[in-house]
């Protein structure tokens, strides 16, 4: 049987590209990444495609907050997806003609230079999400045009004017597929930490590091973020090379426990390595 | 002479408030980061305030990006401001007649249960910013209210219908004072400091970090983040207590030179105090 796989809908967005990318028979749209989330505890769908961090915009924080809030739930895969802003119109719309262009706000400040030089005349009105946006240029009552995911475009009955309009060419997001269990080890694995400290002394984090470090053990990612209480209380966030049942890495996670207050391994899985075109 | 300075604009936003929070007298704004690090660097201003971290958003990446990429500029103070989202309406409107309520969509996500609880039947309508939010209400053909910051109601003649409506109530953003210069010594200092190493070899974060810890300085936050090129190259971002010309940072800094490839001490600064209310 194939696992059911939700992702962060609505259906038409970069997640649902990123969740096909995954599993093509992905079908289950959730409003939020908190429902996405529930979906999987409960048992509802075996696997959830969320996304956590972009090259531009960094983590993101309701996926982290998901994470370390809900024990059950471990990452059992990543998801490197391109982001390519596409421009659509409905059919028959003159380019020339457009007077107003839709989309997120985000979305149209990551096209800002594109827009500014080939529709300077165009009115950016925001929309809800870069799907809806094809729905708000299909009502407008001028020529409009909007900046939305290819997966859009294969949703609705309309032109491609242009695609990857975005001003910087790399950018990239990261999607986390969170499972009620991690991933068994494949030997290209990475694993994702969460910790706090209870006290703030000098070298907590230092000594915590150390435990990888002198096992020769990778980061590819350290981040402290502010917990909700207030800014100035950081929770610290480590993804590794290697997998947790294996060694060296099994040896440091047993040494990271002991300074630290604490400690969720959010899970082992294998790195990201695209097979060829979905 | 009292020293200009500009903001990320427009007018209302919550970069103004901070703005009026630090000096009074802010008068400057500006569309973008980047041009408030534009005239900064060529002295139109003599101090720019830009958001550079949010409690629930995490790091603001275009901010980073500035100073990082301009070596002109420095952190030369920080601002703390809390968050608060008002609910503003037309004066006359009935509340129990709302339809439509306005908002960035990322202020809607933030305030999604107070709506779904005090205004399930009302729709949700994207704006450009939180303070464009307050026009696109009034120009509503229905009964309609806006999402918006409180510098937001003193600019426009509005009704606050509700204020504080985020559903996270600690929701806190840190500004950076940006200048030609960071700040002299004051005893309570922090720096902020970026650098890359070219090579990723396991340990150099760890040995850089052991530069601060073995001279007992705190670390207030770490951050890898993710380069422009790709998702897998990291700049790593250090805050810590101390100031670049005092022991023992000044030896720190010294030793830390040596395994990097790029070092950006991004500035000394004082640690934010709120003094009263503003």
């Amino acid at each position: 049987m194939a696992a059911s796989v939700g992702f962060l809908g609505p259906l038409g967005t970069y997640s649902e590209e990123a969740a096909l990318l995954y599993d093509p028979s992905a079908d289950m749209p959730y409003p939020t990444i908190t429902a996405v989330g529930e979906a999987v505890a409960s048992g509802e769908v075996e696997e959830g495609v969320v996304p956590i961090e972009n090259s531009l915009a960094g983590s993101v924080i309701f996926t982290l907050d998901l994470l370390i809030s809900q024990p059950k739930l471990f990452i059992r895969g990543e998801i490197d997806l391109p982001i390519e802003h596409f421009l659509l119109t409905k059919p028959g719309t003159d380019p020339a003609e457009i007077k107003v262009i839709y989309s997120h706000p985000q979305a149209l400040q990551q096209c800002r230079a594109y827009l500014e030089k080939n529709f300077p005349q165009a009115e950016q009105m925001a929309s809800l999400s870069t799907v809806s946006s094809v729905q708000d240029a299909f009502a407008s009552p001028v020529p409009a045009a909007a900046i939305s995911p290819r997966r859009a475009s294969e949703l609705y009955d309309v032109y491609i004017l242009d695609r990857g309009i975005q001003d910087v060419a790399a950018n990239v997001t990261r999607f986390a597929v969170i499972g009620l269990s991690d991933h068994p080890p494949t030997g290209r694995d990475k694993t994702s930490v969460a910790f706090t400290f209870d006290v703030d002394t000098p070298g907590l984090l230092y000594k915590a590091l150390g435990e990888f470090a002198q096992r020769g053990i990778n980061l590819f990612k350290v981040e402290s973020r502010p917990t909700k209480q207030s800014l100035g209380e950081y929770i610290f966030l480590v993804d590794c090379a290697g997998h947790r049942e294996e060694s060296p890495m099994k040896e440091a996670l047993a040494a990271l426990s002991q300074p630290i207050s604490m400690l969720r391994i959010l899970g082992s899985y294998p790195l990201w390595s695209p097979k060829g075109s979905p």
